[in-house]
C-alpha cells in the first residue's frame, strides 16, 4: 500500500483556500498512484480559530467542502480531518454539538463508524497551554456514553476500517496517540488489541522547542515499539494563532516502523507530499529530510517561518526596526533583513544626549552591513518640548485659574517620555511613511518583569524575539552570523542599556540592573517550568545550597557570589517577582503579540491575572530563618 | 435553623486576606447565634486567578487556611469552597489533581463525604465565556468513575448532611445548580430524589447585566419551585479580572423559598452577612435589599464599583483624563469624578486645529460643572516637528547618502499622529507628573471596528467604558445627569467626531462613518448574540425584509431607508466586517483591560484569532442574487 502523507499549509479560517490545496494534493497523490493520502487534523478550518467555531455559517462551509473532498474519493482513499455538527444534540454552553472528527472517504463516500456515524470523534482534547478544544469539543466518550444501547465500553469508540486496501488501520487524532501521557484512556492500546496493523495519526500540533524529541519518544517508542505496530503521523504548517500568541506550525510528518524507528521524515516549515510504502506489515525506509542540526537553528528556522507568514498575514512586506546598538534591535534587524530584504528594511536610529558614540557606530555599522535603509532622527528637540509643555500647562480648579500650580516630571518620568517619545512618535509616523509596520524588539527576559516602556519600547506590531530569553537572543545573534554576518563584534561585547540617563551610561560599563546568566532562569522557574516555583522554592534551594544545581546556572557562575548573604538574596528575589506578578502582568495585556517558541510562552499560552505578588507562608518562614 | 449568608469580598491570591475576613464573619455569626454560616465557592483563593492553579506553594497556602477556618467551626457549622488536591493523581496534563471542592466543617472536623473525601467535588464545570474551570479541575464524575469499587450512579456523587441541625441539605457549587441549563447531569434532582429539604448553592458568579434575572428564573422557577425546596444561593462580592478583562462580582446572594420567591437578599455590590431562618421545612421572609431600579443604574453601579476597586488594584487614585467636548470622555470624566472625587481629577483637553470652538467649550464647562482639575495642552508644534522630522529625515542606503530621497505622511497618517501625540506623549506624561494614570475612553462600537489609533486613544491603564454601545453611552450620561448634573446638553447633541481632519468639523455637522442606531445592533450580531451571526445572516435578513426586526432597531429608523439598494447595504456591511476581523482584533490584542458589564465583552471572553475576514459561500450566492 502507497500512502501519501500530505504535508499541506493551513490557513486558519479559510477552508474554499485549503480545499484547494487538498484538491491538488489529491490530484497529486492520483497520478503518483498512491493507494491512500492522508491530511492533517482540522485541515478545512485551520486549528487555533478562537471562538470562531461559534459561528455556524462557517460550520455550514466546513462541511460543504467536507463532502467535495469526498466526492474526490475516487481510485484513492482520503483521510482527513474536519468538524462534525450534531445539530440534535447540544454542547454543554447550549451551542450545537462539535466533534472534532477524522472523514475516511472511499468510492465517494464516507465510510460509516461504529454507532452509524460517518467519522471518527476524537477522544483526548487536549486542555492546557494554547489548548481549550473542550470549549468546544464534545468527546468521543461523552457522546458514547450518552447513545442509547451503546454501552460505555471503549472498544466501540475506535474504528478500524479493515477494507483501506486490506490493512487495518487505526485512525486516530492528534492527542490521542499522546495517550501514554497521563491520560486516563489510550485509543492507540485499544486499536493494537483489536489488531490494528498500522496507526494513522492525523495532527495539527503547534511548533515548540523540543517538542518532535519527545515525539520522537512517545510516538516511537511508547506506541509504535511497545505495540510492535507502524504509525504515521501527518502534522501541518503554516502559522495560526490566539489574538495573543502566534504559533507556527512544523510539519515534520513522521512515519516509524514496528521497532519505533523514523523511517520517512518531512521537512520542517515546508510543504511536503510524503510517499511510504506499507508492505509485510511494516513501513519500508523511505525519504529523509534534513533537519536542523541545532537548537538554535531550529529556533531560527521557526522565527524566518513565522515572522515571514506573519507579514503576509499583514498584508506588508516593509519594515522600521528601531536599532540602538544594543543586541535585541541588533538580531531583530538581522532577521528581517533576511525576510523581507535590504530593499524593504528601514533602520532607524533615535538618539537622545544619553545615547553614546559607541551604540550610534554599531547601529551604522549593522545598517551598512545590511545594506539596507538607514537614517537618524534625534528626540532631544520633542523630549524637551514634551517637558516644557506640562511644566508649563496652565492648571486650573474648576473656573479658578490656579497661578502657582505647576506639574513636575521627575528624571524615571523623563526616561519613559524618551522611550514614548521614539515608539509612539517616531517609529509610528516613520512606518506609515514608510508603507509598512514597525517591530517591537523586546525579548522574554524584559516581558517578564516589566523592564520596558508601554507605548515605547513595548510597542510595535509583533514581538518577534518574544519568546527567547536574552541569553538566547545572544546565541541566536551568533548563530545567525555564521552564515550571515553583519553584527560586529561590539554589540556582543557592549553592557546592554537602555541608555536613558547617565546612570546608563555603557562607555562606563553601567547598564541593565539585569544579571541575565541567573535572572533568565530564575523567573524560567516561575514561568516555563511545567511545575512551577515561585520564591518559596528559590529561597528553598538557596538556603540547602542547591540553587546553582536546580536552576541549570552555567559552569563558572555562582548565585552564592552574586548574594552573599540570604537578605541581598532576597530583596532582589522579591522586587522581581513583584514586577513579574504586578507591572509585568499589566504589560503584557497590552503588549504586542508573541511568536511562540518555548514550551510556555506570554500572552494565551501562560494565562495571567493582575492580582499583585503573594509570598507564602513557607517563604516567610525562611526568610525569617526558621527550618 | 438560623442561617448566615455571609456574603464576602473576595480577593484573588490573598489567601491572609480572605482568611481574616471570614474569621471575622464567622464571629459575626456565632455573636448573632447562627448555627450555620456558608461562604461563597473558592473564597479562599479567589475564583478568576489564571494559571496560578499551577503554583504548588499557591495550593499548599490555600489548605492551610482551610485547616484553620476548620478549627474555627466550634458552636457553628461552616460551609465554604476551597480547591482540594490529590496528590497521588494528575490531573490530564500531568500536573497534581486538582477539585474545585466544598467543605463543611463542624465540631473543628471537615465532615466526610461518600468516598471518604472531606470534601464535596463540583461537578459541572462551565467551560464558556471567562469560564474555563475543566483547564485545572477535574469533576466529581470522572473521579467517581475511576474510584475502585464505586459504581458510576450519580447518587453517591452528591451528599446530604443530615446532621446540619437535623436538616437534610443537598449543598452544591455554582453551576451545579444551573443544570436546567444544557447539562447531562443534575445535582439538584438528585439531590431532592434523596429527600434534601433545603439546597444551599455556593457561588463565584461574575456581574453580567440581565444575569440575575435569568439566575430568578433557574434557581426559583426551575430549581426551588418546581422541586419544592427551599434554595440558599451565597456569591462573593470583589473584583477580578483574567489580565484583559476586568469582572465585578456583584454579591446579590438570594434566598428562595419552595414556591421560588425570593424572601431573602443581599445588595449588590457590598459585602453583607445576610441572616435568615429556615423552620418548619421552609425559609421565613427576612431582609431584601434595595435593587437598582433600571438596568442603566445596575450598570453605573458596576462600573463605579468596578472601577474603584480597579484602581484601588493599582494603587492610585490620581487620575487623567483627555476631554474632547464628545460624549465617551465626558461620560468617563463624570465616573470618575463620582469615584476619586475632584481633588484627585485633572481632564485635558489637547486642541490642535481641527478641533471647534464648539467641543473645547463642552470640555471646559464639564470641568467646572465638576470643579476639578483643568488645563489645555495643545499639540499642532508637536505634530509640525513630527512631520518635519519623518519628511526631512536623511535616508542612507548602506553606506551611501541618498539625496533626493525622502519620505512623506498622509492626511490619513497625521489623523493618527495627531491621535498618539494626545495620548502617548501629553496624557502618558501628564498622569505621570499627576502621580496617576490616564484613560481610554473608547466605547465597545468603536473597539468593535477599530474605529480608534493605537498607542492614541486606544491607550489608557483601563478602558472602563469599554463593554458599552455607544447607544449605552449616551443612556449612561443622562442617567449620570439626573443626580450629578455636570454634563451640559451640548454634549448630547453635539455630532459625534474625532475631530482629527476637515472632514470630520463638527460646526458643519461632519463627524462618524458610523450609525449608531443600525451599527450598533449589527455588530451586536456579530459578537454579542449567543447564536453569533455573520454577514451571511444579515444579508439574508436584508434580502427577505426582516433586518429592522431582527436587530431590534428603534421604532422610527429603518434600515431600507439608510440602505436603499441591496449594493449599497453590502458595501457598508463588507467594510466593518472586515474591520471586526482584521485590523479589529490587532488593536484589540493590544488594548487595555475592559470592564465586563455584557454577557459578552471584548478580551479573554470573547477568544479571537487574527485571521481576517471569511464570507460564507452562501454570503457570495445571496450578494449575486441567488436565492
Amino acid at each position: 500500500m502507497k500512502v501519501c502523507m500530505a504535508q499541506i499549509e493551513v490557513t486558519s479560517c479559510r477552508p474554499n483556500l485549503n480545499f484547494e490545496r487538498m484538491s491538488k494534493a489529491i490530484a497529486s497523490a492520483k497520478s503518483e498512484h498512491a493507494d491512500t493520502i492522508v491530511f492533517p487534523e482540522l485541515c478545512l478550518s485551520g486549528y487555533l480559530i478562537g471562538d470562531t467555531w461559534e459561528e455556524q455559517s462557517f460550520l455550514s462551509d466546513l462541511l460543504y467542502y467536507g463532502e467535495q473532498i469526498c466526492t474526490l474519493a475516487k481510485d484513492i482513499i482520503i483521510v482527513f480531518g474536519n468538524i462534525a455538527v450534531d445539530k440534535a444534540k447540544t454542547n454543554n454552553d447550549g451551542r450545537p454539538r462539535k466533534y472534532n472528527a477524522l472523514y475516511c472517504a472511499q468510492n465517494g463516500k464516507f465510510m460509516l463508524f461504529p454507532g452509524g456515524k460517518p467519522y471518527y470523534i476524537k477522544t483526548l482534547l487536549p486542555n492546557y497551554r494554547e489548548f481549550e478544544e473542550p470549549r468546544h469539543f464534545c468527546d468521543s466518550e461523552r457522546m458514547v456514553a450518552e447513545e442509547k444501547g451503546f454501552s460505555v465500553n471503549y472498544k466501540h469508540l475506535y474504528f478500524i476500517p479493515r477494507n483501506i486496501n486490506g490493512v487495518s488501520a487505526g485512525l486516530c487524532t492528534c492527542e490521542d496517540a499522546w495517550s501514554s501521557q497521563n491520560y486516563p484512556t489510550d485509543p492507540v492500546s485499544e486499536y493494537v488489541n483489536n489488531d490494528a496493523e498500522l496507526i494513522i495519526n492525523i495532527s495539527a500540533s503547534p511548533y515548540t522547542l523540543g517538542k518532535n524529541r519527545l515525539r520522537n519518544k512517545v510516538f516511537g517508542l511508547e506506541q509504535a515499539k511497545k505495540h510492535n505496530v507502524p504509525l504515521i503521523y501527518v502534522n501541518q504548517t503554516g502559522l495560526q494563532n490566539n489574538g495573543k500568541t502566534l504559533f507556527t506550525f512544523d510539519g515534520s510528518s513522521t512515519a516509524y516502523n514496528k521497532n519505533g524507528e523514523i523511517v520517512a521524515q518531512a521537512p520542517m516549515f515546508k510543504e511536503h507530499l510524503l510517499y511510504i510504502e506499507y508492505k509485510n506489515g511494516d513501513i519500508l525506509p523511505g525519504e529523509l529530510a534534513l533537519l536542523p542540526s541545532s537548537d538554535i537553528e531550529e529556533i531560527e528556522q521557526s522565527l524566518l517561518y513565522g515572522i515571514d507568514k506573519y507579514l503576509r498575514a499583514c498584508g506588508t512586506n516593509k519594515v522600521v526596526v528601531g536599532l540602538s546598538g544594543g543586541i535585541d534591535s541588533a538580531v531583530t534587524a538581522a532577521l528581517y533583513a533576511k525576510i523581507v530584504g535590504p530593499e524593504n528594511l528601514l533602520l532607524v536610529n533615535m538618539p537622545s544626549k544619553y545615547n553614546s558614540a559607541t551604540t550610534k557606530n554599531i547601529a551604522e555599522k549593522i545598517a551598512k552591513n545590511i545594506g539596507c535603509y538607514y537614517t537618524s532622527i534625534g528626540i532631544e528637540e520633542s523630549v524637551e518640548l514634551t517637558t516644557k509643555q506640562i511644566q508649563r500647562a496652565p492648571i486650573f480648579k474648576g473656573a479658578e485659574y490656579l497661578s502657582k500650580q505647576s506639574l513636575n516630571l521627575t528624571p524615571f518620568h523623563l526616561e519613559n517620555v524618551q522611550a514614548r517619545d521614539r515608539s509612539s512618535r517616531i517609529l509610528a509616523a516613520l512606518s506609515s511613511a514608510w508603507g509598512g509596520v514597525f517591530t517591537c524588539n523586546g525579548n522574554k527576559s524584559e516581558l517578564s518583569v516589566a523592564y520596558c516602556t508601554m507605548l515605547g519600547d513595548l510597542s510595535g506590531y509583533l514581538a518577534a524575539i518574544g519568546d527567547l530569553w536574552k541569553e538566547q537572543v545572544y546565541e541566536l545573534g551568533r548563530h545567525i552570523n555564521k552564515t550571515y554576518p553583519v553584527l560586529p563584534e561590539e554589540v556582543f561585547t557592549v553592557v546592554p542599556s537602555a541608555e536613558l540617563s547617565s546612570e546608563q551610561n555603557v562607555d562606563e560599563g553601567k547598564g541593565d540592573p539585569l544579571v541575565y546568566w541567573y535572572h533568565d532562569r530564575l523567573f524560567q522557574s516561575w514561568m516555563q517550568w511545567w511545575f512551577r516555583c515561585t520564591p518559596e522554592e528559590n529561597l528553598e534551594w538557596y538556603s540547602n545550597g542547591t540553587i546553582n544545581q536546580k536552576l541549570s546556572i552555567s559552569a563558572g557562575q555562582d548565585v552564592y557570589k552574586l548574594f552573599s548573604t540570604k537578605e541581598v538574596f532576597c530583596n532582589d528575589l522579591e522586587h522581581w517577582y513583584k514586577l513579574f506578578k504586578g507591572m509585568g502582568v499589566a504589560k503584557r495585556v497590552q503588549a504586542p503579540p508573541v511568536l511562540a517558541l518555548s514550551r510556555r510562552s506570554y500572552g494565551f499560552d501562560f494565562r495571567e491575572t493582575l492580582n499583585g505578588c503573594y509570598f507564602t507562608r513557607r517563604y516567610y518562614e525562611l526568610k525569617l530563618g526558621k527550618q
